[in-house]
């Protein structure tokens, strides 16, 4: 457990997309985000107070939180001499970085003597179960995906945010590194040992209250062919009561898989459900979220009504038109 | 890879089953298999010469296999006793058990200084790659199961035999501790890292002649809810032709799971299947492959005749009444 509230350190970002990790911290739990760092010649702005590390942890800041990807794999001296600074300054460090913060001597002996924690959220520092498929109890939402990389982070994250602004009882459940410097913990399911996978999800969404939702990040997809065991525990390790699909309607081919098409999103509904209710057989498919980043608003509408209309589900672009389609639609199971 | 031939070090095997490692190499490789090492109390046999170390190098060997279970998972100071012998002798060491020959420090010390190798084949020692998808040349039949160790990898040996019997080229692609041993090498999947889980068997099972099939060993069950990732990376990375679904007919649950009922045949052909397809549109499932050891022959050949009327495919168990069936249907694909 990483602990809150952040620093979000910019570094040297050269442009705003370098800091999307930062972005997304901003985005979904800027209470967590007291300030901003940046050294010169950064191009990032989070619009947040710029602060020293001394006010910031007059502020109360407890973690400096990498929020910009490095150039070329490697920790610069230039970063060194701030991520030094924090652990002397009492902050602890967190990253998820290729490149690991354990893997740096001089940080790893500062964070000894100043007796403070270097997180490296790129891989897992638990040692996870095997999964043993009993039921929990509590309930569990999934996103599931046509491809990797179509917006089932800030789908879960959306309808997170939907539900506890009416009051309903949600959690939202980091598989990847992003969303685990986001809210603090979750597991870097990427990194896990094959064996262990299923387990982790469960050991991630332990049982709790009856009308608790977890709302679990999904990973890949089942018709992605380098990560589609990932994705798979997710859907065997997590349990769902409830699929949400998840799509970017524009993609030519399968990210990184030229030679591979898209599926539609009936094969990934029926497909999907299919594997859900080996573990979960009440699960159902409640609805569909559409990355409609790249289509104009006339032509995002026209493609939600159809999907709707050919499926006879909810559908909606739940980061530009609001989730309480598909958060009507948990409720209402 | 592996030095063959072997000797098989039974050590102290309190009975036969202790010693199914050695078992399944006399079995597969009887060439790897030159001679069976006991020490005092022994009570396993494999119908093989007993060797000392020095006899057994005079005959060729290379390796010597651990080929038992070691109590308490401890390698005893009985062990070592030997196994550092053999290292001075010229041996190299190769073993499947949890505890790792190289996590000790005295093996590890007369190994260096012998210029002997280690092999601990629980853990990869290669850096897979992602999966590419790219199309293969070549032809692969994957064994899928309703189960957990139904017996996947004795369909994938017995069709490999046959294939070879018939002249035809056949490759045996081990993806567990114990097909390892069996051929000298493989990838031990269940260890691998997520990401890398799909790549793990591209790499396992490259380009080939087109009229070269690998029998690839499976792994889980798409519906074993602990496994089904390591299942689906199986399928996706190892773009099969064809498919053959094991099955144990006597089972009351799934391994490991009280509450999980056996998935149908039926649900295990389409379900595996339909996922196939994504790498390999063309794959077909060929048959089936039942374990019929806890049945009486009158019973199995009846539910063999059962299988082959409802789902129009040959059904045999390949290790009781031969493998020809299915590989016929292999080569009339």
């Amino acid at each position: 457990m990483i602990q809150t509230p952040y620093l979000l350190f910019l570094g040297d970002a050269p442009d705003q997309l370098a800091a999307k990790v930062a972005q997304g911290i901003k985005d979904w739990r800027p209470d967590n985000a007291i300030g901003q760092f940046r050294m010169e010649g950064c191009n990032a702005d989070m619009g947040l107070a710029d602060m020293s590390l001394a006010e910031a942890r007059a502020a109360g800041a407890k973690t400096l939180v990498i929020g910009v990807a490095n150039r070329g794999g490697v920790i610069s001296q230039a970063w060194k001499k701030v991520l030094v600074a924090a652990l002397e300054e009492g902050f602890d460090l967190a990253s998820g970085l290729h490149n690991l913060l354990r893997d740096e001597p001089d940080l790893v002996a500062v964070a000894q003597a100043c007796g403070r924690q270097l997180h490296d959220v790129r891989v897992p520092s638990v040692q996870y179960p095997i999964a043993n498929g009993v039921k929990r109890s509590g309930k569990r939402c999934l996103a599931v995906g046509t491809d990797c990389s179509v917006g089932k982070m800030y789908t879960a994250l959306c309808m997170d945010r939907d539900m506890k602004a009416r009051g309903l009882k949600s959690s939202f459940r980091a598989t990847g590194q992003t969303g685990i410097l986001i809210t603090g913990d979750g597991v870097p399911l990427d990194a896990v040992i094959a064996d262990f996978m299923a387990g982790s999800i469960e050991w991630l969404t332990p049982d709790n209250d009856p009308d608790h939702w977890d709302m679990i990040e999904g990973q890949g997809s089942l018709f992605h062919v380098s990560y589609s065991g990932v994705t798979l525990a997710l859907v065997h390790g997590g349990q769902p009561d409830a699929l949400v699909v998840c799509h970017e309607p524009t993609r030519a081919h399968m990210r990184g898989l030229p030679g591979y098409t898209l599926p539609s999103l009936e094969d990934v509904r029926d497909v999907a459900l299919r594997l859900a209710q080996v573990a979960n057989p009440a699960c159902q498919v409640i609805g569909f979220s559409i990355n409609t980043q790249h289509m104009p608003e006339a032509e995002a509408r026209a493609y939600l009504a159809d999907v709707e209309a050919r499926l006879g589900l909810p559908a909606t672009d739940p980061f530009r038109f609001g989730a309480d389609k598909l958060v009507d639609a948990l409720v209402a199971l």
